[in-house]
Formats: C-alpha cells, structure tokens, sequence
C-alpha cells in the first residue's frame, strides 16, 4: 500500500476511543511520534502500555500545539465545541486538521471560522464496531472502507492532497463531497434509517404491554429491522441532533412514500400496490448485490 | 419426540411449496399414506420422485375426498377462496383441516362456515426460508418453531387436540390464541416492519436518484433495515391484503411515535430525547437476549 507521500512529524489524535486508537494503530508507521489526547486516564495509559501512541496528555493545548497533523476523533458535539471555542489558538500555522465525526455541516462551518494558515478538512470514515472503546481499536479498521471528505473555508489545495494521502495511508477509500450533501446522505441511509428502527420498536413496546406475545413470536424479521434501536444512545443522540433539517427533509419523504402504501393498502387497490412494491424491491436486491460485491 | 398420538390414514395436503413439502417430509411417518395437491405438474413429480408424498393429483375434490387429516399450505387468498367455495362439500366428516396461512381471521371466519361435522383449525407455522419451492423442503423445518394455533366456530376439543398432536409430531411449539389477537401481533412485528422498510427504501431510491452516493455509501444499517424490502412481493401483498384493519392501527401507533421523536429531535429537547431513547433500546436489548436464547 503506497503511502500517497503521507508522513507527519507529530501526529496528533484528540479522542482515544475505538476511532481514535484504530488511527493512531494505522498511521504509526508513517509519523515520527504519534501523541494522543484523552481525558480519561485509564485509556491513555492503555494507549500508552500496548503503544498505541507513544506520549499522551489530558490537555489538549499541550497535546497538539507542536502537531503538523491533528486528527479530532471526539463526539460531534465535542468536535464543534473544540473548533468553535479553543483549538485555533492552539495550532500552528500549517498544521493538517481533521475530524472523523459523523456529521459535517457544522463541523466544516465551525472549521472554515478557524485561524487562515491552519489547513482544515471534514472527514468521516465509514465504518465501525459494535463497541466502541480503545481496547477494539483495530489497525485494519479503515481498509477499504468508504472515507467521506469534505472541504472548508480553510480547505487549500495543498489540504486537499494531504488529506488524500492519509486516508491512502489508511487504506480507505476517499469520497470528496460537500458537507450539506453528505449530510443529507447520511440522514436517508443512517439517521432516518434509526428513528424508524426506534419508532418501530417503541410501537411494539406498547403493543406488548397488552399483549406478551408480541416479543415471543417476533423473529427475524423484527430482529433486522430492531437492530439500530439498540445503538448507543449518547452516540446517536449527539449525531442526529446536528443533523435535524437534513433529517426533517428525509422524515417528511417518508409520511409521503408510507401514506402511499397504506392508501393502496386500504383502498385495496393491489394492481396499484404491487406495482409500487416491484420497483422497490429491485432497487433493493440491485443495491444488495453491489453492497455484497464491495 | 413423542407424536402424543399424531396419526393419519391419509395425509393430504394442498399446496406443494416449501412449508407444503416440509410438512410432508416432517409427518410422512406419522401417516399411511400422503397424498399431495397443486396444480404444478413438475412441482408434482418433484414431489413424487423424490418419495415427498406417495400419490399427487391436481384435483383438490380427489385429493381430500378420502383424507382424515387436510393440511393448507397455499397462500392465503387461495386458502379463504378454497375454503368459501370449495372444500367443505369435498371434505369428509371428522376430517382434521388446518391451514398455515400468514394471517388467521379472514381464514378463521371462514373455516367457521365450514358444514358441521369437519375439525377445521387455523394455523401459522412462524418459520421459513430465503427461497420457497418445494426443491428446499425441509423435515426439520417446523423443528423448535411457535407453531400458533387459532380455534374456529369448527373447533371441538378433539380437534384441539389433534391439531396439538400435529403440531407436537412436526416438534413445534404451539402457541395457541385467538385468530384477532394473531393478526394483530403479526401486524405489530412483521407487516408493519415490512412497509417501514419499502418506504425506506422507496425513500432511498427517490433520494439516489438525484445523488448516487446515497447507494454507494449505504451500509450494515441500511442492509439490516432495507433487507424485508427485498421479499417477495406476491406473497406479501397477498398476506397484507388480508390484514389491512390491524396494519392500519398499527400503522396509526407508529406515526404517533415517530412524530414524538421528531418533534424532541427538531425541538432540540435533548434531555427528553435520551429519555425516550433510552426504554425503547433497553426493551430491545431485552428481547435481542430473549431471542437469542430461543
């Protein structure tokens, strides 16, 4: 795997949890010293004691003001808060910013706001586990997985190229787009996908209360489409909260495609049901097979 | 495992798809003679060379005149057309006559008007297969699965108990409730699930077809969520065409839900968020162990 000319002198991961732990495991090779920032001392000193960074602070002035590159791997809400509050003042000129958080609107705009010199990109990676601390951190995390990019203000096209080389370094797959897009991407295939997911499972939890064997005779079918509802709440909560006009748009395409379906449904008018239902279902295996060959 | 008495003279059963097949494969031990119905001739003779059933016919009044047990395994539309135009003149006395369709009421009703003298009972088998031609039959199918058990107006406790004797011969676990409370319980984790995930996807596909990274960034989530989009549209408009009174209630409790998490979401009550959040995944994490132990 080449490299793409990737190398930083100090790299600099604010957030040592799984995202955070699998990039400094991945990109160790290609920086002189990789130091992390993290609050809780039982995870740097993990990070310390399997070498996942070679030097680790609580202070986040300390820990990135000599970096060239810094990688911010903290909740999205956190991320804005550094970017809006403290981190200008804290880099040096030229240093390589980035961030992994799952949304980007804010995050870019809170980015383009910050010192010109500081070259600053938006970035989420694709991919993750369903745990989440630094001890399933996983130098392979990034291979071939999808790596969103998105310009700021403060995106050059020397950032650019840099970016590029790290998420080469990675072995991720770069996807430059805008921040609105990818937001609204994200919200039809992530966000929208999750509130459906916990709707439908509180819908069930109240069906259950009267009746038991709602939860006895659910199967497979109910555990797929389940599985979201039990993402971590914290987590979800941080990331559609910074995202809720992107989901607002996608909530009301839905009422439109699900009062369709009932309106046929109930109008009995299955000529015009099966009709909607087959290109869906084509849209799906279509998407199913190129998802499978990935 | 004990048959708790389960036999049959003469086994028919109607409908040669893959719970038809399994069925066959499951009791052939259990009965002298099975004979099979469908109007395929190759499903016939797939049946007949691979020793599924001893005789097959395309005649439904030649295949059950002489049967003690009838087993429906059509869809369900076929079964309640069978049921109101048919079979009952063809049927002899004491016959045990059970279905598997998906939804129970309108087959229930009427399997109720059925002449006196036949033991007609409603069943669901809650098991299946990706694929449903007789060529993946089964024996070990029904193993272990709810097997849900509906009375009719037809139902005398002798036919209870043979039902429960059929139910116990195939190793399933019967289940056994009113054919109302069934239909709104399948509603509840299978046919409202089912248009969730269409209008997702028709969601999706609407949203892809401005931006194409909406397929190429879709991931484990949306595989999970849009996987019931993909299912047979035949057999699940058949089945939620006969099931539309309890999908439209269900579907009333599921607006009512979403709007709620919209309106903290876009209301930026994040406390209230978490806090409706947080049941909801506990009461899914509950029943995933649940599940799982199963």
């Amino acid at each position: 795997m080449s490299s793409g000319g990737f190398h930083a002198r100090q790299l600099t991961i604010v957030g040592l949890g799984l995202m955070g732990g699998s990039m400094a495991l991945a990109l160790k090779d290609y920086a002189e010293k990789v130091v992390g920032v993290d609050l809780d001392e039982t995870t740097r000193q993990y990070a310390l004691d399997q070498g996942i960074v070679s030097e680790a602070t609580d202070d986040l002035k300390n820990g990135v003001k000599d970096a060239d590159v810094v990688i911010l791997c903290a909740p999205v809400r956190a991320l804005i808060s550094m970017l809006r509050n403290r981190i200008g003042s804290y880099l040096r000129s030229n240093t390589l910013l980035i961030d992994i958080g799952s949304t980007k609107d804010d995050i870019c705009e809170a980015m383009g706001r910050l010192p010109i010199g500081i070259h600053a990109i938006g970035g989420h990676p694709m991919t993750g586990k369903e745990s989440n601390g630094i001890d399933v951190s996983d130098a392979d995390l990034y291979i071939d997985k999808p790596f969103v990019l998105c310009a700021t203000r403060r995106t050059t096209p020397a950032t650019r190229l840099r970016a590029l080389a790290l998420v080469e370094a990675l072995g991720a797959l770069p996807i430059e787009m805008e921040s609105a897009r990818h937001d609204r991407v994200v919200a039809t295939i992530s966000h929208l996908p999750y509130l459906l997911s916990v709707a439908m499972v509180a819908t069930a939890d109240s069906e259950a209360q009267v009746d038991e064997a709602v939860w006895h005779l659910a199967a497979g079918g109910f555990r797929d489409m389940s599985r979201l509802a039990g993402s971590d709440i914290r987590m979800m909560s941080d990331i559609i909260s910074t995202n809720t006009q992107a989901i607002a748009v996608l909530l009301a395409q839905f009422r439109v495609q699900l009062a369709l379906l009932e309106k046929m449904l109930i109008g009995r008018d299955e000529e015009q049901l099966t009709e909607a239902l087959r290109p869906v279902r084509e849209a799906r295996l279509k998407w199913a097979q190129y998802y499978q060959r990935k």
